[in-house]
């Protein structure tokens, strides 16, 4: 068997640290660079590196921005009485995809695991009580918290830890509504999303 | 709908110029970048640039390597009259890793495409032919040229153009079987699979 030169057995490393990329998916990736233009990969590299030095964390709601707060914080048109908490910045994106939130948000650092050993501090609990606190002396304070978090045993996790933390304040704590996508056939769903779905029924009249 | 920042929109299409990397799978890699510590990002970049400034193709074969020809290549040991022609490094290494072959490698810059506009040229096949003259002018010359290309249409018109192109210099020109993989089931193959492997067939007596 023939050795691969070393940066190229790096670059295969490097990879396959990427979320979704296996052996074989770093292996296609690292021969296509290899034949690419040298500019082509000035252009990836430079990318990632503008990522660390040009992309930072909103300092309010942890969303990316490349200024010190984010698009939707510095919006005055914005509800910012209203906090969905989102698990990841991908997350945050997929509800502004839909346009119909008009409130603001908290992003998280993942979700509370305690066979990861991650705790609540790690996934930004903490900011979001500073938050709600500041809110709370410097005006009307935060209305509401809605969880919009996965239905794992994470995710149940870490919503039901924030449901606690928010007990004190006397804010409303909503969760989003677990049940059949729409347009999903039932008999593909499992039995704790069918129930869910029952459970959080609406009545139509 | 929220803006991007820009070096995160532009990360997205780097990305999604790799190969098998779609639009969900870039946002999924670029959001973990950003989330990720500076040095791994640095790692990263560090080493899609020493692709460009320390990977070279072998002079002789097109193989990859740090210096001017390639471990294969410069082994004694290898039967440099026998000649494997594969359409990149990937199907290089595949063949390697049985560690059954000992002849050596010729990789082609993809195949001939009339539909893509690729022609013989652009793939390689004058390198071929260079190859071919100077092994003949040096010594004993090339005994056999195995064609290790896919079974599609384009492999099938870079077969015939290299058989073509070797007809005048005698050289035993082979390809490799076309057939059922080893312990695959007979049902899930195509009728023109079913048909090569019977054309193929090996006699048992």
């Amino acid at each position: 068997m023939v050795d691969l030169p070393e940066p190229v057995e790096r670059a295969f490393e490097e990879f396959r640290k990427l979320p979704t990329i296996g052996k074989k998916t770093a292996e296609r990736i690292v021969f296509n660079l290899v034949n690419r233009d040298p500019e082509d990969l000035s252009d990836l590299a430079t990318a990632i590196l503008d990522l660390k030095n040009k992309v930072h964390r909103c300092k309010i709601c942890g969303n990316i921005c490349e200024g010190e707060v984010c698009q939707i914080c510095a919006d005055p048109k914005r509800d910012h009485s209203t906090i969905c908490i989102v698990e990841d910045v991908a997350n945050l994106l997929a509800f502004e995809r839909t346009a119909s939130y008009q409130g603001v948000y908290q992003v998280l650092n993942g979700l509370i695991s305690p066979v990861d050993d991650i705790g609540p501090d790690q996934v930004g609990t903490d900011h979001l009580l500073d938050r709600v606190n500041r809110a709370k002396e410097e005006g009307p304070g935060i209305q509401e918290v809605i969880l919009a978090i996965s239905a794992t045993v994470e995710g149940e996790t870490t919503a039901l830890f924030i449901a606690e933390l928010l007990k004190p304040y006397g804010i409303k704590v909503s969760r989003i509504a677990s049940g059949i996508p729409v347009g999903g056939d039932l008999e593909y769903y499992d039995e704790l999303t069918l129930m869910r779905a029952l459970e959080d029924r609406r009545s139509l009249n």
